[in-house]
């Protein structure tokens, strides 16, 4: 029973996930739908990447993810079908599997077989007319080649790198805020493995702990979060909301002496 | 496995919508249950209407459609089984299914069998205690003919019909507004199919065209959309706070010269 | 087909939700999933505990609650497993459990045995690298006394309790507010099951009804409802907006004459 997992700023309101969940349902009856997020801020294509790159380790291998962040539909921007040695993704080609497409073994296709869509393909709904379809073909078990050809050129975000100075200090970016206020940066736990460290954004400083317990309620702490990255926190409280930032801004980080 | 999709005004805070898939999947465990919207304004039936009827084509023949939005909850208003040659419904006798009831194939039970309801019936949540046990039961292969008996008045909404003038001008009425603030018409896609069109919203124009890239970015569009109807959008924006228009606001189109 | 139904404060847009489902079906690929809310106010364990007391009893006997309201994340903390005749709880120890527990045949273990977790666990997401995974474990068969060893002293809030004066008034108090504005209070429907009552809340007064068909529209009213328990609700209104209270508001009834 493969899965698909679908990614969307889609809301939940309109009904057009369900939409999208009929379609693949008639293809692939079997097919089982796990919802990633359908939150995503309306064309946000580059938090669609973060939350699906994010997402994807943890779901078995062979996973289909359906992700549908698409200001481009109409136009001439490219269908989607991305493999790797884990999992699959459709979706259009403009930057929504960047985290994927920088990881090294993906290879890529553009969907151009009609046969495998909706007979009828509106202008604003590629979501329904061509991912959800293809997403069941392939689920169903029709190979990549019959769905499009091989591309080698799918469309990559520039991401931003975090970075560190021969001084030791490591310059980091935002990159995530989540439902609890979180601020999820750039910077990879491994480079902040060892020692002691402060950081320090938006004028203030924070230290890294180890777990939110380690603070009091309502102070502001670093730590390594759950996605393996630099976040800052707020204990029981929203640190986005505290620091009165969000995505792109700049974080700093030092060893303690 | 018969799909029986959800559409409620319930939310998803408080588990009422999870409580009802526990009492289909006691009742029938290999159920399929899709989610359609639980996000309908509260006690906005023709809204419900709309949603169900653009998303009913695209799931597969036989889906069971549960449908509660229930302002008359506990009073004398009628449960309702509908069915079509494509689709079965199950909900309050309140207009919730009056799209579905002018498509002309419809035929309507009045649920009065409680033996295939929750032995307990409160007066607050017929979803729970009527509507989702018999639609569960439906889905385990129970006749209508058990579940209830044969109506012919069920309730049906008067819906805005959009009429063509004399001199080839189309007057119609948004119906639905969605998440990206799209404003959907009733005029229906086969009668701007041909020539050129241009449409006034709000004391406002826009040309008529057919895909979002085809204006600028933040320009308004009239387009047909993907429900089969004439929509204004503006491209990578919110035509409904752009226009500040909603439900009920007309429309007018005219063919260009 | 085990059922695991999910409770979190997680909300929709980060995918957390999805993260753990992709954990659960990595375990045991056939559990069926439902989601119960994942928007339980950020910490509110009370609440969280309250939805789970509400709907479990709707599932089917056996149904596993995966609930993850955790601000103790990464402290001392114990997780928690609990059974009783009907169903099984896997969550925090922190009282998310408190209603469930209060009912006399509940048994309880601490989680402690990590080959049964994800193999990293990070200090910040408990309910992806042990919740979701001994949810799924269970699911998959594997015994109570192999995740964990038997306690007696798992953490229970003190839950507010309705009394009963000897001049016959009750006084209650609101325990949850719903999507509708519903004030759901703690006063057993079987307190006022005889004769009639008024109930004033905030300095207003209101009937007890049997439906919200008798009050006119937009008037307050007071019924037993869904839950078994005495509400306020305003019909085709919002009872919280109107009275401006919410919960822990006190509530008082007295027998008509």
């Amino acid at each position: 029973m493969t899965i698909i997992a679908l990614t969307t700023d889609f809301g939940l309101t309109d009904g057009y996930v369900g939409i999208m969940k009929g379609v693949i349902l008639s293809i692939a009856p079997h097919a089982c739908l796990v919802d990633l997020s359908h939150d995503i801020a309306p064309q946000d294509v580059r938090q669609a990447s973060h939350v699906l790159a994010r997402a994807a380790p943890y779901f078995p291998g062979g996973t289909i993810h359906l992700a549908v962040v698409d200001p481009g539909v109409g136009s001439h921007r490219r269908p989607l079908l991305v493999i790797t040695q884990r999992a699959r993704y459709v979706g259009p080609d403009n930057g929504i599997f960047s985290h994927v497409l920088g990881q090294g073994d993906a290879q890529a296709w553009t969907l151009d077989q009609p046969r495998y869509w909706l007979p009828q393909v509106s202008q604003t709904f590629h979501g329904r007319d061509i991912f959800a379809p293809v997403a069941a073909h392939l689920a169903a078990g029709v190979e990549p080649e019959r769905l499009g050809r091989r591309i080698h050129d799918p469309v990559c975000l520039a991401l931003p790198e975090p970075c560190r100075r021969p001084d030791g200090r490591i310059r980091g970016e935002i990159v995530y805020v989540d439902h609890f206020g979180n601020l999820i940066s750039n910077v990879p736990a491994d480079w902040v493995a060892r020692g002691g460290w402060s950081c320090r954004i938006a004028g203030r400083s924070a230290p890294l702990v180890s777990a939110y317990a380690e603070v009091a309620d309502a102070a502001p702490a670093g730590l390594v979060g759950s996605s393996g990255a630099v976040e800052l926190a707020v204990r029981n409280g929203n640190a986005s909301r505290t620091f009165n930032v969000g995505t792109g801004e700049k974080l700093e980080l030092w060893p303690m002496a």
